[in-house]
């Protein structure tokens, strides 16, 4: 049961943006599971990818795309097979899928960037999402943000999507994203897929600068299991339909749009974490006072990854020796535990590393018997902090994760 | 259920070692959880410890009796409360008991090591600790090994012992130990203790580095969960009883005593993970032809660690996308999957980064179906290598996390 989370309602067409779903039975019949997104020509468009060594072919094609001369026009989504550890066979596939949306769209296959999510190891059936091509390109439509969410689905058990409508100086601005994904990886079945678009003018430059930071503030900051994915890709596309002036990182107009792509992207990144494998608790983990930003997050992530905390999060027990201990373990030099702070929403439990005298375990258990709450770790050291989102361990992770294949 | 493992029986004993348990009531009444060991006078030791930066109070006060003048004569072992995130409260009854334990054998406190394991958070039950330590020095008994296996577990399942009688120029050595713990870490239960004896002449410098040597080979290729315990401790006792030279380093007899301590070591650490918490399955992981035993050693733990690889091994499934993914995630800078190889056992699945054109999932799904095996993966980059124990993931692991303290 995802965590607070219902299938997005009302996504907001981009000008510039059409979606066309079309089924090419790549897992199995009975679903649409190939997405075509078509961009207007004069589309910015950015991405960030897996850092996996083992990126899979599409995040290769997208990347050398990415870096042509010619602008994106169109992006091929299929769920149900992640053409990852496919060898020179799989980039072969997902060169072809792209020449032939190429073709349908007439311009050229540097211009298409193809995403695939599902099954590792397993080759593309190129033939049938071939044929699916034009039935996608046939139904291409402003208005159709739910069913691309939907078709992008793979273990996902919610639709995810957001919008926002801000106004600049140069008009009203839209930016719809859709996501799947329930966990940084699920390897076989789900990997990360994020598509947010936006009508905003920004620059080429601007998009890359709006992306790196969303990412840095929404993705990169959720996580199911620590496991990265071979084919996570997250992808900005700003269709430049809204005013005449182009907005770089120096416009006035930037920050709106920007806080708004952020809006996006963290909601979308929520999302996936509500939607976390077997989850059933949404916990936001706040690392603060560290010496800088890298050891605020590997501490918060040293908490989100720890089995132990995660199993404890899902009995509702306030086990807060396991917390201390993915503190202690983070491998920060030189902290010392009698500067170390720790507190469950409103409540402190550890200061200046002794156990608070006014806690009692009750208060505690009360906090983490909700769905959601937050973990705070003061480390005492400087001003940095770091923010997580994370979800809990529970046996239905085991099931799905062990089941899958079978 | 452990795998593959049974208690150890007939432990040889070791001359100038005495072992005494006793009741102390520490967690639950009605059962032996207070173990003394006596060492000979003349006794080198030596010791490693958590590297968590939360180091429980015992590791704390270990550290500094091993650093003082006085040589260790004996040690204090209880189960059931780690005395870990204690502050300053918890130091002090560490190093009480110890003044008991030195004034019960005329000795002075630094020459007592105390060591806890159990929940964390709590004070020790002093009192009773010090009543107790009468009644197990009273016990002491040179054929007591295996009780005191016994009165050290904590969600242990089976008691880990391990001996060996080797000859050397001197005469014959032998080397015992016992162990606890199910897994790298077991917060509020279960750390890694583990104490292992022999009666060579190890000089002090031998004895630290024998330590070192055995520890990187044995607990330090092990994990569970890779959670670092507050509370593990490794320590190893030379009591000199055997022959008349001393045996440094570069001594003939350095090599034989150093394999029968590594071997002892190496038995107990696989015996943690046999019986690692709700494991199914024993896998050996072995890395190489890495660039150097660093980035082996990433890649190992990386694969030990991934959840998802873990899920499947549980469910018997050769689920090899996800062991690609974690060797892809383990942050190997300039690892090219084209020279990545793969097998589960004998069975080549992955060569040149390609799958292999032989392999069958019918073949992999044999390996994985047994209870022990191993998983080879090739880096082709360099000579060196890594290997590492871990355990599958199982409903049992959610179960025994999430349940233990309701």
């Amino acid at each position: 049961m995802p965590v607070n989370l219902k299938a997005p309602e009302n996504l907001l067409p981009v000008a510039g943006v059409r979606l066309g779903t079309a089924e090419a039975a790549i897992k199995k019949a009975g679903r649409k599971d190939l997405l075509l997104i078509e961009l207007a020509a004069g589309s910015r468009v950015a991405g960030v990818f897996t850092q996996n060594s083992f990126a899979a072919a599409p995040v290769q094609v997208c990347r050398q795309h990415l870096a042509s001369a010619l602008p994106i026009r169109a992006l091929l989504i299929n769920a149900g097979n992640a053409n990852a550890a496919t060898g020179n066979g799989g980039l072969a596939d997902a060169q072809r899928t792209s020449a032939a949306v190429a073709q349908a769209l007439a311009c050229a296959a540097s211009q298409v960037l193809p995403f695939s999510t599902g099954v590792i190891g397993q080759r593309l059936p190129v033939e049938r999402m071939l044929a699916a091509v034009p039935r996608a390109q046939a139904a291409l439509h402003a208005e159709a943000w739910g069913e691309a969410a939907q078709a992008i689905m793979t273990t996902d058990t919610v639709a995810k999507g957001a919008s926002r409508l801000v106004e600049t100086a140069q008009g009203a601005v839209t930016v719809t994203g859709i996501a799947k994904g329930v966990g940084m990886i699920h390897p076989d079945m789900a990997t990360l897929l994020a598509f947010v678009c936006t009508d905003a003018r920004l620059t080429p430059a601007a998009t890359r600068a709006a992306i790196q930071h969303a990412a840095a503030r929404s993705f990169n900051c959720a996580t199911v299991d620590g496991d990265t994915s071979t084919n996570d890709s997250f992808v900005l596309c700003a269709t430049a339909q809204v005013g005449g002036q182009d907005i770089d990182v120096d416009h006035s107009d930037y920050a709106i749009v920007l806080e708004a792509i952020s809006a996006v992207s963290i909601e979308l990144a929520q999302a996936i974490v509500r939607d976390g494998e077997g989850a059933t608790k949404f916990i936001t983990i706040e690392v603060f006072d560290a010496r800088d930003a890298v050891e605020a997050r590997k501490v918060a992530l040293s908490i989100a990854h720890s089995p132990l905390v995660k199993t404890a999060m899902f009995a509702s027990d306030a086990n807060w020796g396991r917390i201390v201990m993915a503190v202690g373990k983070a491998g920060v030099e030189g902290l010392h535990p009698s500067t170390v702070s720790l507190a469950l929403d409103e409540v402190l439990l550890i200061e200046g590393g002794e156990p608070h005298p006014q806690y009692r375990e009750e208060l505690g258990a009360a906090v983490v018997a909700k769905a959601e709450f937050s973990i705070h770790v003061g480390l005492g050291r400087g001003t940095a902090r770091a923010r997580i989102w994370t979800c809990d361990f529970s046996y239905d992770y085991v099931k799905i994760n062990a089941e899958y294949r079978t």
